[in-house]
């Protein structure tokens, strides 16, 4: 079996993949809700929210492809960070999708201060919104969100902030109410420990006042998801043996707590960060995230690095996207991760540098 | 453990259960490309087809919503035969997307003719592409499709005919290249025995062209599925556990072979059929489809009925939508039913309906 380092997919749990694997219900019955209740209440938990919440059928990209399409109006001007290849694409949907842009670019590996981007907003009238990622997963690049979110905020009191929180939340301190954040997606198959194919969401006051404001019966409008989440439904058909699976990640992640989760998290980043400047390499990053490290030993051939140590030790990191393929390496600290298998990476990793 | 009767979900079995439980694989490996060739491969022989085929994750409604937006622009005349709140659906999402709709409406229970199809759209010019609802699922009505696809093929012969085949294919005899339909899809949680949670599609050369003709980036542009699935490749995070599943159950359904599953399923329905008009009961559909039976009983209470199946027996039907809602059930004969299992169903109907 394959040691999964990529952030995302992670490996799933024996007692979350049990949970997969119990016989099929159907979405329209008492255990259906039963499930999906707990899942909405474990969801407030991990956004850390009292708003609503909810479940997609849907990669990350799809969560937040939504959210943008049921949020906002063609015409309505969006600001968008773009810091790598996530951003970037939240970018290219919003024009897609007929919103006016506000570019926040910096080049991949930097990142953007609040202060960088209140000032570049204060020159622009009625924006409607906002897009962060918080954590850019082609680059490791960790933002302030809080610093960030609490600024345009006091700035823009209306503006709905979206953040795209899919390798960050359950991952690293996330406080969607604290933060006045009104929109969070997370993704099933990073920090929530899960197979790909489902993406969780936060929606709070402000959000909801927008999503009202639609009426489309369309698939992805997100109106539809809360007004039957309201009652505990799915609008269509729910993939009901994912969302086992998801009710099994939120109730072990319960058990343990936000806070020994980050702090697990936290440690495995660290000492994964400085176990690979300890063996030459340096973090691609300025403000790294503790989800996931973005890598690269200088002078060497990375995408030779990754294959060694996927074919001697079946050590499965990521490469890298768009203007960084190939050049450099991403180990995930999420989903279960601790400092001892980020040692073991590390041993595996010298190994292969020292291979002649 | 619940018996599900309800057309989708369907009960899964254990070999595919076992598939989805398999320890996680990246979507960017060998592994991946391997199990995806085979699903595509498996995929036209259940299609009939020798074009390209591939998965989303999505229900059914995803799929065809995609199929609409992916295969038409804005402005086109698209023809949707409407004879059920499926259909409906397809139609409503049509407009909204932009498309000039004509519509071909029949009431709930009634079916279609290739005679009034073709004279209805004889007045209409440039006709871009007609939906076709091969089984309305909310009344189990089962169109000609066979005589409907080539006579409207041979009337406009660049029409885009695009088929919701939705609890057909697999479950009925389907033949996309023989019957040149240009786009088809299937759900998961249909006849290929599988959890919610991914849907299928074929794509014939004149549906290819129209793919071909857009290029955007987004998550639900099929022609991005088309582009990456020709290396066997996912164009956003796969589903890898949920495709496990698709690729074990078209290996049985391989094995079986379609026309054995044809004759199955058609000697379950017939078996189903006559014992439930032999019960006083009448079936909805004038043209009913073997894939599922709506059915009712005069003067009786069809819910009650319904529940008293759930309550006593555990065996689970589904009821009606819209207008039919309260008025009827719903029993599936997808996925490995049989004619025993339907004598079952009725033994137990018959007990409920003796009931004082």
């Amino acid at each position: 079996m394959a040691y999964l380092f990529t952030p995302g997919p992670v490996p799933v749990p024996a007692f979350v993949m049990e949970a997969i694997a119990r016989p099929v219900i159907h979405h329209r019955t008492e255990a259906f809700t039963t499930l999906y209740a707990g899942i909405q209440a474990g969801l407030q938990y991990i956004f850390q929210t009292d708003g609503f919440t909810g479940t997609m059928i849907g990669s990350g990209t799809y969560g937040v492809e939504s959210a943008i399409y049921s949020l906002f109006r063609p015409g309505e001007k969006v600001a968008v960070i773009q810091v790598g290849k996530f951003s970037q694409r939240w970018a290219d949907y919003s024009t897609l999708t007929g919103l006016e842009i506000i570019a926040l670019e910096k080049e991949w590996g930097k990142g953007i201060t609040s202060t960088e981007v209140v000032a570049q907003l204060e020159s622009y009238e009625a924006i409607a919104g906002i897009v962060i990622t918080h954590c850019e997963t082609s680059t490791g690049v960790c933002l302030d969100l809080e610093e960030i979110a609490l600024a345009v905020r006091q700035k823009f009191p209306d503006i709905c902030i979206l953040v795209d929180g899919i390798t960050t939340v359950g991952a690293i301190p996330f406080y969607m109410d604290e933060w006045e954040i009104d929109f969070a997606v997370v993704a099933s198959q990073k920090a929530l420990m899960n197979p790909a194919g489902t993406c969780a969401f936060a929606v709070g006051e402000r959000a909801l006042l927008r999503l009202k404001s639609t009426h489309s019966s369309d698939f992805r409008n997100l109106y539809n998801y809360y007004q039957a989440g309201l009652r505990h439904e799915y609008p269509f058909t729910a993939p009901t043996q994912l969302l086992y699976g998801i009710g099994a990640a939120l109730q072990i992640m319960k058990e343990e707590g936000l806070p020994l989760i980050w702090n697990r998290t936290h440690h495995a980043a660290k000492v994964f960060r400085d176990g690979v400047v300890a063996l030459g390499g340096e973090i691609v990053a300025e403000t790294p995230s503790d989800s996931l490290t973005a890598f690269r030993f200088p002078g060497k051939d990375n995408n030779y690095l990754k294959k060694q140590l996927a074919e001697k030790y079946d050590i499965h990191l990521a490469g890298g996207q768009g203007p960084m393929k190939g050049e450099i390496m991403r180990c995930s600290h999420m989903a279960g991760m601790d400092a001892e298998m980020m040692q073991m990476v590390l041993e595996k990793l010298e190994a292969i540098l020292h291979l002649p």
